[in-house]
């Protein structure tokens, strides 16, 4: 079975760094991605460069990620006036995020539920006015689904209620997203369970989660089971919400691929192209922590990569 | 369900630190440990002070350690020798590390598996000439059973006979040790069921993981699947094999416990309390890192401890 590994780390890890990449890195960086065999890379967001400086070269980041064919280039906009942007940039998908605590989406977007809806429906109009085969795909991402630092838990009926309005007003799909850290296994099945039950199974595909409590991985499993198969993850674990206090650390995609490859599951992607990627985030960000296990510990004596069971490798010899 | 935690930390944690924790500090740890709702740990073992001498009070630790009404005091010992002392101190369950690699084996008991074996008949017997209210627990544990640095994985017909072997030897249960950090969430599954079709459901009721790979959580949701209920841990990850290049950290108890809580189980432990005894490794290991999130990212706005649903409040409210 495959599963999709979506790096984030150029959006979500570098909008959260003090620092700023330069672009160059940034290019260097994605192109080692590919080149480990990563196809899907959120690699910037659209929002304006006083907000988030770290992103304001995302529009030539994503002429740069497009030159590799094959590779999914994924944008954040929240708002029509990014979503413009990134479809001028030419972006292959576009998520649009809805907090689904209403606080924390004022705190974020400055905007209320309503506000945000509204927005979504402007860039569904924008998409469905171009070409059919120049149409991104557009993701709505339910943020803080799994409860939010400022509100605690979301109730069901609110959650539901947005994720068939980011339906009506035009998504592809709605992902989850654990912005602070809160996602729990029986919570990740639950809501999957939950959201799938409002809006169809093909409508809700991934999860984008957080490590903050160190159930990132554990978190995945339990994704797996309900039949989740996209998941978003983040070289060496950078980034989080910076809205939410507390919350930092996406789950780490070369620890991710590991699991994931230790199972059985298809990724497609190289962990020793990883750390090879990782070397360039290092080298670029030399004060920024980067996290994970597999870095440092290394793979398995034995391990032969994806697809091929590593046991037992004496009794086959 | 009830899962019982096992803090290893003051056998597995302080055998594997540099410095030596005081004998007033461990027994600070282990009343904190005990008020905290902690209900098995293992104190220490029963080695020659010239090889551990970071673990050369563990008779007046075990002395200590039951005078806690209904606690499990239990003690890592490597031999016959051992298990004398462990017997005369009054250990309540006592662990016998047999490695399924015979290098591994070697490098760190200097035995080969058949002196092992005859080690463990002769703690069995010993065990079995006491008066049966005064006969403790005996596991014996198969270490390295996930993959050895040294071997590589190891066979799994030899990791069958060994474990038939010290069932027949006289144990009462074996448990599985992930000595080396390479299990993976699949490998627990399927050698918790070999294991258990080979000696039976009841001879297999623990697990040792380590976080070395990070998947220690994702594979202790593996163990709850295939029935495990019993799991050691480790406060702050404290702890690792120095025998085997690479390998550190024991899972954290701390994480351990919040993402049982999470899911609805049982454990009888306050994370609160154990974040106090925490502390007291904390100023007693003043150089050593301790490791795990909930110490650092604190538990959810809303959480509401152990059997409490902390979803939908506002709902209820």
């Amino acid at each position: 079975m495959e599963i999709l590994v979506s790096e984030v780390g150029p959006r979500d890890g570098l909008q959260n760094v003090k620092a700023t990449m330069p672009t160059e890195a940034k290019k260097a960086w994605i192109d080692a991605l590919v080149a480990a065999g990563v196809s899907e890379i959120e690699v910037g967001s659209f929002v304006p460069p006083k907000l988030i400086p770290q992103l304001a070269d995302t529009a030539e980041i994503v002429a740069h990620a497009r030159r590799h064919p094959g590779v999914t280039v994924a944008a954040l906009v929240p708002n029509r006036r990014g979503a413009e942007d990134a479809l001028a940039a030419g972006a292959h998908k576009l998520t649009l995020p809805l907090s689904v605590s209403e606080t924390h989406s004022l705190a974020n977007l400055r905007k209320t539920h309503d506000q945000v809806i509204e927005e979504v429906k402007a860039v569904a109009a924008m998409i469905r006015g171009r070409p059919e085969d120049r149409r991104p795909h557009f993701e709505g991402s339910l943020s803080t689904v799994f409860g939010c630092t400022l509100e605690g838990m979301i109730p069901d009926a609110q959650i539901l209620s947005l994720a068939s309005r980011l339906m009506e007003a035009g998504c592809d799909e709605v992902g989850l997203s654990d912005t602070t850290g809160y996602a729990t296994p029986g919570e990740v099945k639950r809501l999957v369970k939950l959201v799938r039950g409002e809006v169809g199974d093909a409508a809700v595909q991934g999860l984008h989660l957080h490590n903050t409590r160190g159930l990132g991985l554990a978190n995945v499993l339990a994704g797996i089971e309900v039949g989740i198969a996209t998941f978003d993850a983040s070289q060496g674990g950078l980034g989080g919400c910076p809205f939410a206090p507390g919350a930092s650390g996406n789950i780490v995609t070369e620890d991710l691929v590991f699991m994931l490859q230790s199972m059985g599951f298809t990724t497609g992607i190289s962990i020793e192209g990883l750390l090879e990627a990782r070397k360039i985030v290092a080298a670029a960000l030399p004060d920024e922590p980067l996290y994970g296990f597999i870095a440092d510990a290394g793979l398995p004596k034995g391990w032969a990569g994806e697809g091929v069971q590593t046991r037992n490798l004496k009794e086959d010899a």
